[in-house]
């Protein structure tokens, strides 16, 4: 089994995937995995349709970014692969160094401007003084530290992920650096499309939808059907759809799980309503929560709903003439 | 086969029966059809229900009076009785009398004090001098007028309904003299349950709806169930529960038929919801008017995501460990 | 001032007046207030309108039998009048007689055929060899036994309101003989148009809509704007406008007070929309029960967000060319 | 008066402030108009908030790329500003060189990565020989080809802007050459709060609303007061709060000006139930198109509601004791 992430090596991406690995390894279990980097979620999608790579995790939505659009428009544009997990990755860095050292020793921090920017208040009051270098990703000041020879690593430190200090042997000066503590990135292992796992009763499922675009007020209907069958939405993203600007599609994860009756019924109230409705799968939920919902939103409720108007329409029938009540057989 | 009606002969309940066996042989088809009166609704569907007749013609609005309470009841407390038709009949007048003359030659008027009320304007202006006669129905004073001597008929007429007149053999000297031009009564032929007739594409449904009492905004719920699923309402009623103010039932028909897809969409998640919703059948609407709706609405669209949906959840499986992309079956 | 009720004396709506009068007595202080008996809703109308009396005491609706469409009528059609109170009679029978007996020894019972129908369970159960003598009223059954030799009042009894039994002197044999325990009836004081109660805090207030008649779904729309607002309707009915099957108005209970900013904006709401709103009135309710409400639906709640949005608005202004910062004052 | 945009210059920001410079001379007429490139919309913002600037053009969604995070963030967390006009620049791409010359002769072309990335299709089809380099953005290609010597400019092209092209007096050797044709985004005119631009029939507002987060269906109760008020969202889009997942705002455009009555009706509502709701904004549309709606929801139909509801609530009054008709004065 080959699975694929968005590199380079010891990225939150990386982590997400050594933690579902961790997590799950029933879903992984057999012969040893194979973890594949790759430069975007695009090219990797591409492999997964080709039979390159058999999974793959991408990041799908960040506490303080947002959605990843890389990611979104990839689920939405591509037909043919399913959501079978979910995995949650606090946002951390450290402060790392070859030796230890008491961090009032280091003079030049290297990193990624972008994680830079995460942990610029930390630099700022505890290292004042240090220079900053920045390197092509949290990664690469991780090895190039770790790789640099005692004589040329004194007073070197990198800002980089916690991963990336343990693969690369590096000794942790300083932890929970990040300016905005809390911050999480959620992510999704995609595989190619054929089997939907199985009920948990704690379960997300995603879907993009299209709404049609001659008609105000569509988005509303749309929530209206969620609404009507007692399912919560937990994220709602829009995406152009790029022809037009005012044109989008709705990228959604819902509570529940496809074989839950009630989110059944609003997709297939979706379906009829919709111009376009990729369902891209229901998965277990990594925080372990059930939804709460009345009862007449249980598997029971919708079962017995269709069996009663099913023993009503199997009465309607054309009698033989005069007689009025005759008995429906 | 016996048919019962709101009597005594020359009703409009009777007309209305007699109309539904012209309009629609082949229902009545086979042995000559034997017409019941009732002094009530209910008397009669004791009757029903236990096969003394085999269907029962009952009044149930008034387009001046509105919901006619004593057949409302009835379809609200009683199982096992199902709606197959309904005729209109307009409500109108005409004096009449045993031999021709002019109205100015009327000295005495005789009706049922109900009927005298919606003409009372036309006496007033056409026979301000004739004195009124109360008599126990339209009906008894038609008949007494027709089997009275010439000579104690002389100067009397009576106002009935113009099958009265023909019943009984009298001469119209003016019609239409109901002061509220127009009125009409809609009835519903009620069989025993067992059969409901099939779809006609021209259709109404009728329902007796209960809803939960403790939850504000049921009322508005139950009508968003409708809407969902592009189907129109075609009366509405509320009708005390009868254990305390404030507690109704609603009796309501839709225009459709449990063959339509939308309204069994819609039955399905009544049922859900509301603690009693009773189904009193699907019919031929009597004015033959299609109902207008999006094609969302239509058979095929929910038919078609039913389909899909169940394409998505037969992939739902539970794969041999460590095989991701293992197809679903 | 005189005060008009639905007769003859004793009647429940003369009952329901003659508690209004004790329960408020602040209403009706100042000269001694005059009761006069009306035959019908309409009538004692009409003379409230032309200023013979000052106000109506009317049934409005019964727990057992639903609206009364004659009080309701004359409320639809009727401008220049209001509500401006409710009493709520329970509906309860009583076998009264000329001198005390024994139930047993009654062999004779009078009363009007509609009470009797009310009480026809316990009669056969306690009196089943007493004969039954219909009377023009329950009143007129209570006051004839009144008047009666001691003589000819051997052996009958009467079923009538306890009202009746006390106002003409009669001793209750039984009390509590109606089969259907609990019922009640909803009345309502109605004046000239002119003047609101002020708000209690436990108030309900009366309406009649209309809906526009093109627009399927209008009835869904007018309770979402109850709703919008988190205003509860207590009451609704529908009642036709008399031009053709199927036309409808609706009358309309919901808690709250015109002077409660969430009844207000409902009515604003209804207005805009509706081709007919007839306000009839808010006043205390009889239970004194309070409207429960998300504190978003609270009087400051649209207060504020009004003065907010007027903060806003104060800011259009066309400024002096070319300068994008000019203060809107 | 100093007008800042994200540059540098000839970005498709700068173009789209002399569009605005253009289309509506009176907004910047008086003093010679300064325009001033920042690196960051946020940067640009503390100077505008500063009074360093007077206003900031900024660009808001893209029809490909869809929200521009960036401006979206600083909208949200931004008190104090406010949108006053909006623009619209189509997105394309020309080819361009020193002098005029076959682009078959084109042997090395230059551009930002990210624009290559949109006419990498145009280019293999059209220069399949061609060199590719890439500069730090399509303005540096621009104006490094600009200020070479006609030797070192042989064979040498740019991928760039329009603008860029004609700013740096190159010559256009092939234009519209993206891949993705008729693209386009939209940027927003900010100044300092304080004016809000008078209604001209064809106008949006833009508002950042922040939903109840203990509330299931909150984002639907949101719409539906749009929906209660006929006001269409031309725009909506979820940004993360930043605290954690699942936490989101709304960034909408609805149509319509704070001076219209159905958006204020609107803007009260959604400040009723929301916890935060910033406005920012009502401004000229720049497609010209007026919105369509149901004259219910025209400001004279909430005007005459306004009035007739305080005509009922005037009549509130608690009168002289005893006087039920008195007159509400």
């Amino acid at each position: 089994m080959r699975y694929g992430f968005l590199g380079p090596e010891t990225t939150f991406t990386h982590q997400a995937l050594l933690q579902a690995l961790a997590e799950t390894p029933e879903e992984f279990a057999g012969a040893e995995p194979e973890l594949v980097p790759f430069a975007s979620v695009a090219t990797a999608t591409t492999d997964l349709l080709a039979g390159d790579i058999d999974a793959l995790m991408a990041p799908i939505e960040n506490s303080v970014e947002g959605g990843v659009s890389g990611t979104l428009d990839v689920l939405a544009a591509t037909d043919s692969i399913t959501i079978v997990a979910e995995q949650v990755v606090p946002i951390t860095f450290v402060l790392a160094a070859r030796e230890p050292m008491d961090p009032s020793e280091v003079t030049t921090v290297a990193s990624h401007p972008h994680a830079q920017a995460q942990v610029q208040g930390w630099l700022r009051a505890h290292l004042p003084e240090a220079s900053i270098a920045a390197s092509s990703s949290t990664a690469a000041a991780a090895r190039d530290l770790a790789s640099a020879t005692a004589e040329d690593s004194v007073g070197r430190a990198a800002v980089c992920s916690p991963l990336a200090a343990r693969h690369f042997g590096l000794e942790v000066l300083a932890e929970g650096i990040e300016d905005h503590q809390g911050a999480q990135t959620r992510f999704v292992l995609v595989t190619r499309e054929g089997r939907i796992p199985a009920r948990t009763g704690s379960d997300k499922s995603t879907l993009v939808v299209q709404l049609p675009h001659n008609r105000a007020g569509a988005l509303l209907e749309m929530l209206e059907m969620f609404s009507a069958n007692g399912v919560n939405l937990s994220r709602i993203e829009s995406r152009p759809i790029g022809d037009f600007l005012g044109r989008y599609s709705f990228s959604i994860d819902v509570e529940g799980h496809i074989e839950d009756r009630r989110v059944a019924a609003a997709l297939r109230a979706l379906h009829r309503v919709c111009p376009v409705v990729h369902y891209l799968g229901s998965y277990p939920r990594v925080d372990g929560q059930r939804p709460e919902f009345r009862e007449d939103y249980a598997d029971e409720a919708y079962d017995e709903a269709r069996d009663w108007v099913e023993s009503l329409t199997s009465m309607v029938t054309r009698p033989a003439q005069g007689d009025l009540n005759a008995q429906a057989d």
